[in-house]
Order: structure tokens, then sequence, then C-alpha cells
């Protein structure tokens, strides 16, 4: 018998009437947050060009960071030894840890799963590692995160359907040695639902790790190759099968529509390094689509990208903005990046209300079509 | 007969008894700073990696920019038309321009100099640019500056007596225009003296611009090949030979000691790219001396760089500090240009309340002592 985590807890405040759209509030030991909740990516150790006292003022409320990452650098004894990972980065509210099974995937290079573990080399020093899903609750107890996840076996999409079956089942044997593995009692642990866009390997992997018992349920293995419509059908048939009352987090999704139709299909939780990276490289999300600001026509905008939008690069022109990026200046990225996660908070806050107020449909419609160009383009 | 600037002021508030350092204040149209005061460089209309609104905590009262890079880049007349450099950038407090000929001298491609103008390929596209004494003060009027700098003639040193004698000429006649040129009566105009490392040609270059009649008084060519020694001893003749009552501003200077030196000598005003360039490249300016971060020993140092100072660096442990230059996070440079800023102003702080309190020699001496290891190195 698996005994929920210590001091947290998932609550419904209001289900929309049109959609299986939720706004729920989750505790956890290091505070609470509201969902549906957009994570920035903190992979390292720090949400990309964001000073970590800024990131409440852009309306985070939990920050995702990595396993894979931080054991390969600095190591997780170091972070342990440094405080562990709320103070290394100075972030005192809730932190989620992914467990690393996606970047073996990705980033490692001649990776080797077994029954046991998997094994591979790091894309930093070319170092062997191995990473077994104990290790991998381990590293996450040593980092101290607030959420962990179960080590899975991540596979490429398109796949023969029997190299999708075995890397769910794997998944799941996994998720039931991370269940026992030595854990923190009021570290909350999400198990994650593989099984490609096969319905009933999905379905097959949900009641496998509801039997197992987990403080939430994150679904993986997508955003690797498929279509969206693809994408939103999986969720269609996989989030019915997962228990009403946990957290649903839906792993490295994506675009601003992507998480207003996973809304829709009742997904709680997100974390994509989209806002960031995007915002890296010139690109601004506004509620008329994304802006490019490399652009010349933005040279000489006196405006500011949003004018409601609180955020620090809104405090400037877009012709500003501009320049920093034609001059390569590092303050274009990082005022971009700002407003970009600014961006997504505050779509997911008005999704929030949209709930509420029982018009969550129609709140998504209006914001698809602005994003399509229907709406006036205000700037591009 | 040249007119002072409407709204600007310099007033002595101290003095000190052994040295030639000296407390006081400047107002200018957006306000008033402290001297002696450190402007960071904004060259391009930012302090790089750091966002505007965080400026002040950091201590800064006074920004420098850059009339040959914003003339490049995205020129004069879109600053202009963007609302001007303090809407631009979004800094309200006082603004000073250099003219662009030290950039004129160390950027520019196949520059010529005539007796009109300086004549160059712009270092970004190959352009050809001409820029006069009154180009130079068009510019900075279309930029809005609140401190203008005459366009002067830059040299390399060591170089010969007839080069160096020829450019201070040409630089005082140059002034002269300058000064003649169209302005915005509230916009304060500061002169530069030349010279090289030569007693009568700096004497005579002073005389001249002291003639003309200024509201403040640079002193150019200097930390452009000479040894430290020889920059002070050219300010132990060139500064008694500016006028008492109006500040005087050492261009493009320097590390803190050099800062002390001047001070000492009865300078001003300082501008250097020291703090945000090396905090870029991961050294970081303590009481103790330089701390270079990427050192191994730097791993597990659960401390701050210096507890008491209020920069967002020093919110975090030199171990993590480490580990974001490390894993070549932008932060590292973000949070590092932050703190060496702030060390110079807490520096520039705390020498002008040692000449209030009379023992700037001594401060002096002990900051001198703590850099050069004297101290007990608290992390290096």
């Amino acid at each position: 018998m698996i005994i929920p985590a210590q001091n947290f807890s998932f609550a419904l405040q209001s289900q929309d009437g049109q959609t299986h759209a939720r706004h729920g509030r989750v505790v956890t030991r290091a505070g609470a947050f509201e969902t549906p909740a957009f994570m920035p990516v903190g992979t390292i150790g720090t949400v990309k060009g964001i000073v970590v006292d800024r990131l409440r003022d852009l309306g985070v409320e939990i920050v995702l960071s990595n396993t894979y990452h931080l054991a390969l650098r600095p190591g997780a004894e170091v972070v342990a030894e440094l405080g562990g990972l709320h103070k290394f980065m100075g972030w005192n509210g809730p932190i989620l840890t992914d467990s690393g099974g996606f970047q073996v995937f990705s980033l490692a290079q001649m990776g080797k799963i077994s029954e046991q573990q998997a094994t591979f080399r790091s894309h930093i020093d070319g170092s062997l590692v191995e990473l077994s899903p104990e290790r991998a609750m381990e590293i996450q107890r040593l980092l101290g995160s607030d959420i962990a996840m179960v080590l899975d076996h991540v596979v490429a999409l398109p796949n023969e359907q029997e190299v999708i079956r075995d890397a769910m089942q794997r998944s799941l044997r996994w998720a039931r040695r991370s269940r026992n593995a030595a854990r923190d009692p009021s570290q909350a642990v999400f198990g994650i639902v593989q099984g490609g866009l096969d319905e009933a390997l999905r379905l097959e992997s949900c009641a496998g790790l509801v039997e197992i018992g987990f403080d939430g349920y994150s679904i993986g293995g997508l955003s690797v190759g498929e279509s969206p419509d693809e994408m939103y059908r999986v969720l269609d048939f996989t989030v019915p099968a997962l228990p009403v009352d946990c957290p649903r987090y839906l792993m490295g999704v994506g675009r601003p529509q992507d998480l207003l139709e996973a809304i829709a299909r009742g997904v709680d939780m997100f974390d994509c390094v989209i806002p960031t990276r995007n915002g890296r490289n010139a690109q601004a999300f506004t509620d008329s689509g994304p802006v490019r600001l490399r652009n010349r026509k933005h040279e000489r905008d006196t405006r500011p990208l949003d004018e409601n939008c609180p955020c620090p690069a809104c405090q400037h022109s877009v012709g500003y903005l501009r320049h920093l990026f034609q001059a390569n200046e590092m303050l274009g990225p990082i005022l971009l990046s700002a407003h970009n996660v600014c961006y997504y908070e505050r779509l997911l806050s008005a999704a929030r209300a949209a709930i509420d107020a029982g018009r969550f449909h129609e709140f998504s419609r209006e914001k698809l079509l602005g994003w399509q160009g229907q709406a006036i383009a205000k700037l591009d």
C-alpha cells in the first residue's frame, strides 16, 4: 500500500460546463499553485535569462527543473551540499523535477536501455552514466524537488507497435520500482503514462499506474514527432482514464493553442521551453499571434508589444526591442524570455478565470481566432 | 560668450584634507548624481545584461551611452522618433553621451581625419560615415542626452610628438566648433583634454578648453596603451589646470585601483566597460580582489561573493554562480554584470563617505591592501 505524499493535495475549484476544463489548486510542501498551471523550464537550475526574483512578478507559481541535467552537472550531491535545489536557484516556491527519461532518449549518446537501467554517455563530456529508476528517485530526493517524476522509457514516434509496447510496459515496471524506492515522505511522486498513439497501450499504461497509485499523473511520450491532432486524439482517450482527483500533467507541451486544447480535455499542468527558446530567437507571443522582432517594419514602432502586459519588455517600444536583437544585445533575449513566460502565465490565469465563469470554450475560440490573425493584427 | 547649460550645476559637498579628492553633486535636467560618480556603459542603449529597472537598486545614478554606436545603429533619427534615448532605453535619470571620437579611433575601419571631419567605414556594414564636430553635436541633440561630449581626435600611445600635438590642436578647434554648433540650451557640454603624456601639450589643451568655456571637462586619450603610472602622472599635472568649480571626467577608466588613484587627484566622474565585460567573463570584483568563478575550488562554496552586497548575484552561493558559468547559462553573465556594477557603485559611495569623513587616503590604502591580497583572502 502506497501512502500519498504528506502536505500534498489537489482540490478542484471549478469545472467548465461545455468542456473538460477544470480549475484546481495543488498544495505542495513548498506552497501552492493554481491549475491549469504553466511551469517555465529551469533545466539546469535557472529559467534561461530570467533573474529568479522576477519570476513571481511574471506570474510564475511553480518551476520545472531536470534530473538528467543536474545529475550530470554539477551533480546531485553538489546541489545537495549547496543546500538543495530551492536554495541553489533561489526559488522558494514549488519545484517539479523531470526524471531524465526524456533526456536519455533525446540528448544522451549511445544510450542502452536494459531492464535494470538506462546506460548512456553524457552529452557534456562523454562519460558513462547509469540511471536506474531508484537512482532517478535518489537524485530527486537529493535535489529536494517537491514533485518528483518516475523514470520512464521514451521512444520516438512513429515506431513499431512492439517497440512502443515494450517501452510502455518497462515504464510501468520502472514506475513500480520508483514507487518502492526510498523516498522523502513529503515529496510527491507522479507516474508517467506511455504508449505512443495507441489507445489500448495508453489505457493499459493508465490502469497500471493507477493500480500502483501516485500523487499525480503525467502524460509523456508526446510532442516527439506526431501531429498536434494526433496528440489531441491521444488526450481524448487518455485523460478520462486518469483519476479525477489527481493533477494531470502533459509533459513538454507546447504552443499556446496546444495548451488550450489540452485544458479543454482536462489537463492541469504544462511545461515547455517554447516561451524562453522562442524569446531568445526574437519571437514574441501576443494575442494577435507571434511577432518576429527582427522584421524591418518594427524599426520605428513606438508601441509596446502589449500595453496590458506588466513584463519589463513591455515597458519599452517594439522599436527598442527590435534594436536590441539587431545589435545582438543580450538584453533582447532577456526581455523577450520574460515577456513570453509572462504571456503564458497570463494566458493560463485568464483560462482559469474563464473556467470559473463557465466560458472556457468561448475564451479558447477568441484566443485561437486572435492567434490565427482573424482578429485585427496589431503588430504583425 | 558661451552660456552655461540651463538646469546644470556642480556643487562641492566636501573635500578631503590629505588628497585632492572631493565629494560633489551634479544637477542635470534629468536629475542629480553624486560625485565621484561611476557611469556604467550603455553603449548601444543598454547596460549589457542588466534590465534597466534594476540599475537604481545597484546604486547607478547616471548612465553613459555612445554617439558613434547609436548613430550607426539604429540611427540618431530613429532613436529620436522612438522618443529619445531616455524613453528608448527606459532610463529617466541623467545620461551622458560620448561623442564618438574614441570609437572612430578604435573601431571604425579606414578612418580618415580631415580638418572638416572624420570619415570612416562603419564596423557593422562597411558603409561610409562622415562625422563632423557639428554632426556629433546634432546626433547628441537628437539622442537627448543630458551631457554631451565634443568630438575629439584620439591617437594611440606611444606616438610621435607631432602627431599628438596635431590631434590635440585639431581637438581644440573642433571643441570650439562644437561649442558654436546649434544646441539645446539645457544640454550640458563637456570639453575633452588631449595631449598624450606630454605636460606642455596637456596644459595647452586645458587652457584652450577653459578659454572656450564648458560645463565640465573630460580627460581623454588615456587608457590607450600607457601604463597606469604614466596615466597617474598625466592626471597629476592635468587636473590642477582645470576649473575647480566644474566636474572633471576621466574617460574610459578603469580598474577599481585606477578610480581611487584618480579620485585622489581630483577626478569626479568615470566610465568603464570593465565591470560588465569582466562579469560576462566570470570575473567578480570583491574587497579581497577579483574572483575567477570558473575555478574548481568554488564548486561547493555555499557562501555568497559578498554577504553585504545587495545585488541579485549575492542572493546565491558562489557554487551556484560557478555552476552557471560551467553550464554556459546566460544567467551567469547577467548576475555577475549586476554584481560588478554594484561593486563599483558601492566603492564610489564608500569613497564619498570617506571624503566626507576626511579619511579618503586611509580608505584607499585599506582597499588597495585588500585587492592586493594583503587582507585575508575570503574566496580566492
